[in-house]
């Protein structure tokens, strides 16, 4: 089964567009998990079992997990393995940002593909697609381009102009017209800006974005949502992490996670008709 | 000490501008070693040992350790250890090619320049520098900056004209008078581009370049050297990985990349005067 096919079912299953961020930053957990032997997974477990039919991805962040070092590489593996064996019809997104030159990506591949498992990984466009063709020909996998990005000064190269068109414009041209020959091609834009998001739309008919920046970076719901869906009313993993899964620092972490998770679901369903 | 002073002295007292990369992945080891508990540690102590009076840095390169999982991950810092501990002098550079959003890199700082413990880490441009702010904040530590990569089709973007100049270069410009207030930023230039790189040393005074591409890539020693000296003739980290660490498959491998060390190193230097 193609990614794509694999995120049109969940997203219809679950009648959902919500992704849970796993940042499961160590120093934020709640105390009394922080003495368990592995308590980002333990953290993630329960949050996974609390929301998995209101999902439709789960997305860890490496960063927060090699900050442990190997123990953190392990905790991370455990919770792709939770996944995929309790809930092997949610998809999972590595969001690592990795893009070296070509033979030094397989490294990456076989840690995000083969050693981790998940579905998809997130990618800068920065050295061209020559350069992370090891990642493109994983017809089973599918990789996220950063396109418009979500942060504060995204725009410092991503809004140059060249040609008459802006850089993230010139990404996502190249993406859809080139790189997605296997149809294994997502993009990343920022909820933080719904302009570019419509945009970004207009050009990329129904691919799926992966769209970071509803709840703590500010990201308007209506906004976000009017400029990204695609023409199933779908076509949009919008992300939230800590948002949910810091909503409680206390031991109902999980069910204040539930939630928000809820929350977000309804209201981003509430603008998709 | 700054950074770029510990590379002065370095290139100084061991008079060489060769950086040997870690590339040490596990498929490709000589097949006494495969058995051994520790394989990439073990092959890269010896590495060490045999070259560390011939290079001006180690270059690790995090994806052929990140293919191991948490084995990996232990045997790069335990690589780190043994040149902080043995060989004090010698930077560490971890080529690992991040750049998340602003509080995410706090995890990629922990994991390079505390858990690890590396001296310097690359990173990509794309998000801009209000993203990797938390890199740019230590002090104690260099980020190196990827402005003309050494991959073929590395001009997909990077050569896109605005404003009359190349995206490569409004990087270079970008990092040399802006990101670069703590005196903490280098840049990427690659050895098969030697243009673009006497470019690029242009703009950027005295700034220290990592120059890749030399050896397997194809990059011309004479050439390379030529357009990136800065005024003291030095400033360049030319890394060669697999044309020295895998110069020989057989128990010999520790010798013959001593041999071709000292060989590129003599070779760059004839054109330094």
């Amino acid at each position: 089964m193609q990614i794509q096919d694999k995120f049109d079912q969940i997203m219809a299953k679950n009648n959902s567009l919500v992704c849970v961020g796993l940042d499961s930053d160590l120093n934020k957990l709640p105390e009394h998990l922080k003495n368990s032997e592995n308590p980002q997974f333990e953290f993630n477990k329960a949050i996974i079992d609390a929301t998995h039919d209101l999902v439709c991805a789960y997305k860890p962040n490496s960063a927060f997990y090699e900050a442990s070092g190997p123990k953190g590489i392990e905790q991370l593996k455990m919770t792709c393995d939770y996944i995929k064996e309790t809930y092997p019809e949610i998809p999972i997104i590595l969001d690592a940002k990795r893009a070296d030159i070509g033979n030094t990506n397989e490294g990456y591949v076989i840690y995000a593909y083969d050693y981790l498992g998940v579905d998809v990984i997130t990618l800068h466009p920065y050295l061209g697609s020559e350069a992370i063709k090891p990642f493109l020909e994983r017809l089973d996998k599918a990789a996220i381009i950063l396109c418009r990005t979500s942060n504060p000064g995204a725009g410092e190269f991503q809004d140059l102009v060249s040609d008459g068109q802006k850089l993230y414009q010139i990404v996502a041209k190249k993406v859809v017209n080139d790189w997605n020959k296997n149809g294994n091609c997502f993009l990343v834009v920022g909820a933080t800006y719904p302009e570019e998001l419509a945009d970004v739309r207009k050009m990329a008919g129904d691919m799926i974005f992966l769209v970071p920046g509803i709840g703590a970076q500010g990201g308007d719901i209506e906004k976000t949502v009017k400029a990204g869906l695609n023409s199933k009313k779908a076509g949009m993993i919008i992300n939230s992490s800590r948002g949910i899964i810091f909503a409680s620092s206390g031991e109902d972490f999980a069910e204040k996670a539930r939630e928000e998770t809820n929350k977000l679901k309804i209201e981003i369903n509430k603008y998709r008709n």
